[in-house]
Formats: C-alpha cells, sequence, structure tokens
C-alpha cells in the first residue's frame, strides 16, 4: 500500500485536518510502515501498534508541542515520531545518526524528554503541569503510561502528589495486560477486573440511574432506600484506586476507537482536576505473530515479515546464563531467581518454567527486588537477581542500603554491561563498574566468556561473602587464543610477564587486547595482557607486574569516573608508578546509539583502537627520549 | 519513678510473663525511659513514644526472633531495644561504641536488618516470608511502617508483590499522621478519612447488618433490594486501597490501646492471607512538647525535659541556606524548592511560609521529586531540590536519567554532607561525591563557609549549565584564616605557589587544613595548599600547581572509590607525576556512629591526622633519600 495520507503529516496540524474515515486509513499506513521499517531495523514493535489510534487522537485533540506529551519509557514514540514531522527519516530508526528508538528532544520540539526508563512520566508531567500553573500558562501536561509501568513505585509517587492537586494534567493509563513480560502483581489483576467490567466501574451513572429505578414502595422501604443512596454515594467516590489517589477516573474505553479516544480526551480537556483516563489496548494489534507473542515483539531483531521469526538468531550470554542457573537450581534448592519484568531479556524463561516456585518476577521494581532479595537471603536464600545494567542504577541506594550494609549473600546478575548499541543513552552499561565501585563490601566479577561466566557464578554462590555482581555483555562471547588459560584466580597474566607494555583489560575487552597483541606482535612490538577477573576488589599483587613496566594501557568499557582504570591510575599514582599510564574509556559523555562495533571503534576500545592507542604512547615516549 | 518491670525484661519472654495492669505500667517506664535517655543523647523521640504499646503487643503475641518483626527506617526501635536485652545498655544510645539509634543486626539477634531508609520494609520482609514459605516454615514476617513511609514507591512495589500471595506476612500500617515532617499527598488524606470514619471503612459487618434490616417489602422492592445486596456485596470486596493491592485490610484501631492491639495481632496470625493492620497512634504520645510539636521532636538534639528546649542551638548550614534561598526567591519567580518530607531540617520552613506556591514537599520520595524538578524545569522554572546526602542515594538514576541527560537546569542543595556523626552506617554523606562523579555533565560545588555556599548557589543559578549541585556539611561554618580569601574560581591557593607540598581539601576539610597549614609551620614545615571550589568537573589548571610538587596530600571525607581524590591521583599518573601522592579518605568503610570529631580523627581527617600525615610521608622520603 502506498502511504498516501501518512506522506502529507509534516507535523500534527495536518492530521488535524482529516476526517474520521481518513484517520482510519492513517492509522493502517501507520502499521504498514511501523511492521516494514521495524522488520529491518529491530526495535519495539508490539507496544507502538498498541498505540496507533490514541497517539493519532491525542494529536488531533491537543497541541504540541504547547501542550506536553509525555511518553513513559520512550520507546512508544515511533507513531508519535511519523505524525511529528520524521516520517521522512523513518527507515534510519535506530542506526548511527538516523532517528532514535526512543523520545528524543534533539530531535523534534514535540519530544520532551530523553527517556529510555519505566515509571517516570506522571512525574515529569506534574512538573510541567505544576509549573504551567505558577507562570499562568493554560496548557496541558499529558503523561501516557502503561499498565506495566504501574509496577514501578515512582507512579504512586507522583500519584499521591498529583491526585488533589488543580492542575492540567492528564494521565493516560493504557492497559495492554503487559508490560515487557506478561505483568505481574495485585495491581495487574485490578486493572484486568476494572477492564472486564467497565459499567461496574463507571458508577457515577449505574449508581444514578440504578437509585433512581428502585420503587419507593412502603415507609419502612423508603426509609431504607434513602439511607442506602447515602450509604451508596459515599462509596462511590473512592470506587477506584486512582479515586482513591484523588484523580477523576474516566474509563476504560477501547484504545483502538479514534472517535471514542478523541471524545474522552476533549472530556478530560473540561475537568478542574487531574483525570486518570483509562484505555485498553492490544499489545501488538494489526500484526498476528505480534498480537500473539507480544513479550516476544516488545523489542526484537531484523525478523521475517511473513514468518514473524528473527533473521539472527544465536546463543548469547544471557541464555547462557539462564541455563547455567537452572542446573545450579536443580542442585541447590536455595537458589532463587528474581527479575524486574525481563525474563525473556535476561534468559530466565526456562527457570521460571521449572522452579516456578523460586523464581520471581516483581514488575518494573528494581528497588523492590533488591530489598526483597535481602529478604529472601535473610531467611537462608541465595537470591540471584538478573537486571539490565541499565536498569540496576534505579536500585543504588538498595544495593548500598539493604544489601552492602547488611553483609548477606545477594548476587547481581549484570546483563548487557558495556555498550548496547541502538537502544542510545539511556541503555548503555557503562555506569555499573563507576556506581558499584563506591559501595563498600561488594565483589565484581566481569566474565570474558561462557566458560568464565560459570566459573564466576560458583565463586559468587560459595566462595565469596555478601553482595556480589557478575557483570556481562549484550551478546556473544567472543574466542579467546588457545593459549589463553583462565584461572579463577582475581587476574590471569597473558604473554611474557618481563614485558615492559602492559595493556589492562576485563569482560569482552579482553578478546579485543588479544586481537590487538596478536597484531602488534606482527608489528614487532610485544605486550603482556592482565586480565582483571574480580574487578571489586582490585588484587593487590596485579601491581607487581605493573610497576616495573614503561607502559601500562587500560581499556575500559564504562564511564571514566569511578571506574576500575581510575582505581588502578590513583593507586598507582600511590605506588610512586614511574611509566607512562593510559586509560582509555568513556569520558563524561552518554553514548548515543549506533552499532556496538562502531561504539567500540568511536571510543578507542576495538582492536584498532588499542594498536593505535599502544603506537601513540610509543610515539610519545620516543619523542621524549 | 523506679524502672520496677523494665528492669525484669532481659528478652521478650519476660515480657509475656506480665498481665495487662503490668503491662500498662510498663508502658508507662518505658516512656521516662526514652524520655529521660534522648534528653541527654539526642535522637529520635516522637517516633518511639508513639510506638510503646504497638512494640509491646507485638513482642507479646509474637515469638522473636523467630518472627521477624521489621521496623521501617529503624530509629522506631528504641522500645524494642528496651525489650529485647538492651536495657541495660540504653543510656549509651548514639554514643561510640554504645547502643545505635537505629536497628542493627550486630547488637541482637531479634533486629533483623541496618536500617535507616525509610519505605523498604515491607519489601524486606516479603521476602523472609516467601522464604520462610519456600522453606516450610510458619514463622510470621511483620512489618511495622508509618503513614510517612506510604509516600515513598517501594512500598507500592511491595503491596503489588505481596497483595495477593499466600505467604505470612503481616504489614502493621502505623498511621500518626505525621512522617518527618507533616505528611502529604493524597494517600495521607485518603487515610485520615478512614481514620475518622472507622465503622464506614469496617464495611463487611456494617453492611451485613445494615442489609439484613432492609424489610423485604412489595415484589419490586425485593427484587431491587436483592440486585443491591449483590452489587454493594461487589463493592465492599475492594473498599479500600489495600484491598485492591490483594490485602486483609483491619482496622483502623487504636494503637495505644494494648488488649486492642494484642487481641487485632491475634487475628491478623489467623488470616490465610497477607494482612494489613491499621493503627492509629498519637506521635510523641506521653510528653507534653513532642505531642505538640512532632515534627521538632522527631529528631532531636540534647534537651531539657521540664521546657522542652534544645540545650544547644545555633547558626547552621541549613538555615543559611534556606534564608538565602528565600532571598532569591523574592528576586526570582522562577526558584521554586523541593523537600522530600524534610522541610525542616533543611531549613525550608521559611521558603514554605514566604512562598507556599513555589514549596513543593513531595514526601519520602526521592525519586519523584528529582523527576519532578525535571519536568518543572521544562516549562521554566528553576528547581532546588533541598536534601540529605544519604537519601539522595535514592535518586542515582533519576539524576541520570531525568536530570543529567536532559541538560536542563536543576539545582541539587546537598545537606549533610561527609560525616553525620550519631546517626551511624545509614546516614553518612560520604557517598554523595562518588556517584554524582559518575555522572556525566554535572557541576558540583562544595563550600567551606555560608559566603561561598551563597556564592555558589549564583554560580548555579546564573553562570551554570544542567544539573549543578552544592553540597555542604551537617552543622555550623569554620573560622578561616583572614589571609585567605575566596576567589569563586574553581580553585583557590592559600599559601606560596612555589611550596612542593601541596595539600588539597575541599568544603569542611579545607579549615582543618588551614589549622594544619599553621601548625606545620610552627613545626617549620611549609604547605601550600589547593582548596577545590568546583569538585567536579575540575578545572585542569590545577594540576599546573601540583605536578612541581614533590608531594601531594588530598584530605577527603569521602569513601575512597569514585572520589575526587582518586580521580585527581589517575590523572597525576596519566600526566607522570613524579613526586608522593596521599589520598586520605574512608577506604570501602561504612562509617558507624560516633561524633562527627571523633569520626574524622578516626580516619585521619582532622587537623592532627592532617599534620601526621604529612610527617609520616616526609618521613618515608627521608628514608628513601
Amino acid at each position: 500500500m502506498e502511504d498516501f495520507y501518512l506522506k502529507q503529516i509534516h507535523s500534527p496540524q495536518d492530521l488535524k485536518k482529516l476526517n474520521e474515515e481518513q484517520l482510519e486509513e492513517l492509522a493502517k499506513e501507520i502499521r504498514e510502515e511501523l511492521i516494514e521499517t521495524v522488520s529491518k531495523t529491530g526495535g519495539h514493535l508490539a507496544s507502538n501498534l498498541g498505540v496507533v489510534e490514541l497517539t493519532i487522537a491525542l494529536h488531533k485533540v491537543f497541541r504540541s508541542p504547547e501542550d506536553k506529551i509525555v511518553w513513559d519509557v520512550g520507546h512508544q514514540t515511533y507513531v508519535h515520531k511519523l505524525l511529528t514531522g520524521r516520517y521522512d527519516r523513518f527507515s534510519s530508526l535506530r542506526t548511527e545518526n538516523g532517528i532514535s528508538g526512543f523520545s528524543r528532544p534533539s530531535e523534534s520540539e514535540h519530544d520532551m524528554f530523553y527517556s529510555g526508563h519505566s515509571s517516570t512520566s506522571v512525574s515529569a508531567a506534574l512538573g510541567i503541569a505544576e509549573g504551567n500553573k505558577l507562570k499562568g500558562n493554560k496548557n496541558y501536561a499529558i503523561a501516557v503510561i502503561g499498565d506495566g509501568a504501574f509496577t514501578g513505585g515512582m507512579v504512586y509517587e507522583a500519584l499521591n502528589n498529583a491526585g488533589r492537586s488543580d492542575t492540567r494534567l492528564i494521565v493516560i493509563l493504557n492497559n495492554n495486560e503487559m508490560s515487557i513480560s506478561k505483568n505481574v502483581g495485585a495491581v495487574a489483576k485490578y486493572l484486568a477486573v476494572i477492564r472486564s467490567k467497565p459499567s461496574y466501574f463507571r458508577l457515577k451513572e449505574r449508581t444514578e440511574s440504578f437509585l433512581n429505578r428502585i420503587p419507593l414502595i412502603g415507609k419502612k422501604c423508603a426509609k431504607a432506600i434513602f439511607n442506602l443512596k447515602t450509604f451508596v454515594k459515599n462509596l462511590i467516590y473512592s470506587s477506584t484506586m486512582f479515586e482513591q489517589f484523588g484523580f477523576r477516573y474516566m474509563g476504560p474505553i477501547d484504545g483502538h476507537n479514534i472517535p471514542q479516544l478523541c471524545d474522552a480526551l476533549e472530556g478530560a480537556k473540561e475537568a478542574k482536576c487531574p483525570v486518570l483516563l483509562h484505555i485498553h489496548t492490544t499489545k501488538g494489534k494489526g500484526y498476528d505473530f505480534a498480537e500473539k507473542a507480544p513479550a516476544a515483539f516488545h523489542g526484537v531483531s531484523e525478523f521475517d515479515i511473513n514468518t514473524g521469526e528473527p533473521i539472527f538468531s544465536g546463543d548469547n550470554f544471557s541464555k547462557e546464563f539462564g541455563t547455567f542457573l537452572v542446573d545450579m537450581a536443580s542442585k541447590d534448592r536455595r537458589i532463587c531467581a528474581i527479575t524486574a519484568a525481563m525474563s525473556l531479556g535476561t534468559g530466565l524463561v526456562a527457570f521460571q518454567k521449572k522452579y516456578p516456585d523460586r523464581f520471581f518476577d516483581v514488575g518494573i521494581a528494581e528497588e523492590h527486588a533488591v530489598t526483597f532479595c535481602s529478604g529472601l537471603a535473610k531467611a537462608g536464600m541465595i537470591p540471584v537477581f538478573a537486571v539490565y545494567s541499565s536498569f540496576l542504577q534505579r536500585a543504588y541506594d538498595q544495593i548500598v542500603h539493604d544489601g552492602a550494609l547488611q553483609g548477606q549473600k545477594i548476587i547481581l546478575a549484570i546483563d548487557r554491561a558495556g555498550f548496547v548499541g541502538e537502544d542510545g543513552e539511556t541503555h548503555q552499561g557503562i555506569l555499573d563498574v563507576p556506581f558499584i565501585n563506591t559501595i563498600p563490601n561488594v565483589t565484581i566479577y566481569s566474565p570474558s566468556t561462557y566458560s568464565e561466566l560459570r566459573a564466576d557464578f560458583v565463586q559468587a554462590f560459595y566462595h565469596s561473602d555478601g553482595l556480589v555482581a557478575v557483570r556481562y555483555p549484550r551478546g556473544a562471547e567472543k574466542q579467546l587464543p588457545n593459549d589463553f588459560h583462565f584461572s579463577v584466580e582475581p587476574f590471569d597474566l597473558y604473554g611474557d610477564e618481563s614485558c615492559q607494555i602492559a595493556v589492562l583489560a576485563y569482560g569482552k575487552e579482553f578478546a579485543f587486547a588479544c586481537e590487538a597483541k596478536e597484531k602488534l606482535q606482527q608489528q614487532g612490538i610485544q605486550i603482556k595482557i592482565i586480565k582483571i577477573n574480580r574487578i571489586k576488589p582490585i588484587d593487590s599483587k596485579i601491581y607487581d607486574y605493573l610497576l616495573p613496566c614503561r607502559v601500562v594501557a587500560f581499556f575500559e568499557e564504562s564511564e571514566r569516573n569511578g571506574s576500575v582504570g581510575e582505581i588502578v591510575g590513583a593507586h598507582l599514582c600511590r605506588l610512586g608508578f614511574g611509566g607512562k599510564y593510559r586509560h582509555i574509556a568513556v569520558d563524561n559523555q552518554f553514548v548515543c546509539h549506533a552499532s556496538v562495533s562502531s561504539q567500540l571503534h568511536k571510543y578507542h576500545l576495538d582492536t584498532d583502537g588499542i594498536v593505535e592507542e599502544i603506537h601513540s604512547v610509543l610515539d610519545e615516549e620516543n619523542e621524549k627520549t
């Protein structure tokens, strides 16, 4: 199908000219565009297919960017991007210098925040609404948030503050009974009840007409009915949780019906208080494979449109972790697995099936997850919280206060550590080492291969105390040289001990260092590599290998401040190291979306980068002498 | 009054022998002991006076430590400590090597967690309850949590997971209409409604008897009544928010009535699902001054029992900040103040009174606070979030994701930065520099005096971009030498530039460095001091002053990893610094309760410590030559 309407939309203004029928056509075109593009670029498909009509209705009813639409998590903004002047560039989705897969203010005035973490939109929109009020500005602030995000505590902090304010805040709860995984917990069940009995929860109308229909027969009965009316009237003012939070509740309504959505949004604009509009949608709507397996189509790699099958697949650290954890759990009944709504992404699906009693999906609630682990540990279990590096940031205080300080054994399985590629700034795993490094009494391992991953978890389970983190990258292991042997010691030497040029690396970076060693050797330059296995605490013996060196170069896929290379550098300084020290890392920057290999290249962390840096430091040395 | 009963209680077992009347006497004795001790040691008074009867009832009904009582925030455990074998040592409360002011497992098997941050207890207790279930252990896990903590999002994450589980979890919501400040938001108002209309919310009983009293007169009426019965029956199963979260709700009951409490707790034990028991208490109960001003008696210094007046008072950084912010806000209408339930502690009471529209107490919700600030900034305001260093940890991800990444101006006023003294491990402000250092594009100032504090905020308001933090210590400024002049530049030199021994310091530590300089001078040793004003980013010119030195010594009230001294050390190493580098900081440890001066002394961060360290490094230098 030709994009007849879609290509006419250069801004939300253009959309306002279309009639109901044309908007329906537009919705179809958008769905085809989404499926077509994402099948090639990868990205978030199911959630965007679910909000096609909602996004159209929002831009029909509101005036963006004066009215500010804040999209929770930011990966549900593809339709919004198509309708706000980014249709022409949409095929560049998630590619270097192309359109980002998340909301991004530098791309468009219609994008309010760089956003990739869940459950923040109500807070941000409330801030805008309060600011508007202070400035006497009558525009609206609209938060669009899924039911999955309602498992995150920040939403309740925001609701608690917003409810009884008199700001122009509209919260749209997009209830698709899904977050990333099938949604969990009491709130999801509660929403499902509302969704299944809409009339029951439309209490005001229903009660009124119901009470009016009761005949007044007999004096006693009349009095009873009168009392009852008062009683029920009191009840209905707090019938939903959202009303208890002080919101006007509207809904639930069909989120795929544009006229209904427009009516409801117009209604919400008239309210004198914050409104929660509850809509229900189907995640993956309009693409069979995605409707049937919305979790699998939450975030996808390139896939075949006709079969829904991914084009590439293979082994990766997440899968290896999942398989290994099932194996360990079969031998040790204390081992529990915890995920924050990421059972698929973190490789825990098999564990969930095999040991449902010991598997806990807590929702998008990383803070609760860590403190919950602390409770499990107190009761004698060995909790393993599998989580993406970037999302673990949310539990910093819990790792400090409920984890490390308690001294109990809690294991963090940190997936997507290092560059993650196309997801960009909000998803990079380059802060976990710096922020965990700040915390006393924590141990961190960073394996380079699957077999090391397994060995590190065994260390964590049976040969470590307190809180232990094992961090591993996105994707598959890299081949290491045959003559390298992993020792399970805190570090390994690869190369000739007497060599005076030392390269330090850990995790995936070690593989690049090995390749660089090989290349440099061909160019007549010998290096030795210190592969750090336990990156916190650093074994002090490591310095015996470094102090005699002319050159020490540390290559690290991390923000520089707080990183291992900075700790080693500062310690070398204290020890009076007389050679040259180089530390290649990300320096005080957020890392944009691009392929992982491009990111590695940009920051001089791939094989060529290492070779170049060694040449550069040797050149400098020669100049001075 | 003699402690007749209290001194007989060596463990909860002893308490179980007392009858109702004796327990009442015990409660009185406990109150006197609390007031007496806290008037001398300082500490948390009002909250402990509020839970005297609850604590007695808990230990009467449950079997601690098999049944595990998890106290939220941990500062409400004084009564619990008195009843679990710590009466004899109670006068050592909050003193070095004495009884901690928070729950502390190393002190007693009855203390479950080191706890000082709010809203974590339900998560931890749920972990214990799930662990118990997996082990087939029938003991109870009990979380005791105030209504203030219900403004923190983690509680809802935990409720969402706990509600529909079948664990032996009992959550006791202690509703005293107060957290640290007067409690805020929709949930507080909602609880106040329940509290004021207990019978209305005791729906099951009430509705049943009510419906039974309706006479069945006439056919139509009978049918209507029948329908109504079904309708109301459906409603009552989700009448309170807690029932919507899947808990069995009990209450509200009088939290100062021991027999009622015991009955309710016995009832809760019988439930087949998690129970939320709602009790209401009076914060400060039994001590007039505290009942009338519970916020002032939340955390107190030594006071006069007869007048309720603090024994010492004076100026401090919090007050100076508050006064200055009011002044700035009078000139700039964009300036807003945000607090997370700490308006008194952070010095914002005057702002709250003078500019209520621009003042936001968001509850104990640091995460929401930062993201809310991001929204305010988007709407053109200048938000200032005043927060204790230790509590800001909770918003690490929000500072990264909703703050720094957005590039908008948000100002963090970080109070209690550095050692805080008697509150101990959970409250030390020694992580803020390390964890904020890890975040790109953030500026941090650390003033030494009130006038610098003001100058730094002016920098933050009008001469900086993006997220800016100004951090300042607990207590008052220290006198600086008359011949030192603050420049508002990123750093200042104090002493002779050509001197080859350099001491680096910032914030309060600079005053000690000045005193040490004076002492060393008297001993014939000249040093120069580099006072760092803007600690992130470090001005690279600083290295011009350091590289020519024989000795560089950095004294820093911070955890070492990620600190400024480590960044400087690593950079000196990269620059090929040939002298001696010392960095005195807290090394991978949590810092226990003691006076601030004792903590400074222990970590060699007071004047004597600096003098000793300089001698030590000079001795070492002499040995080698």
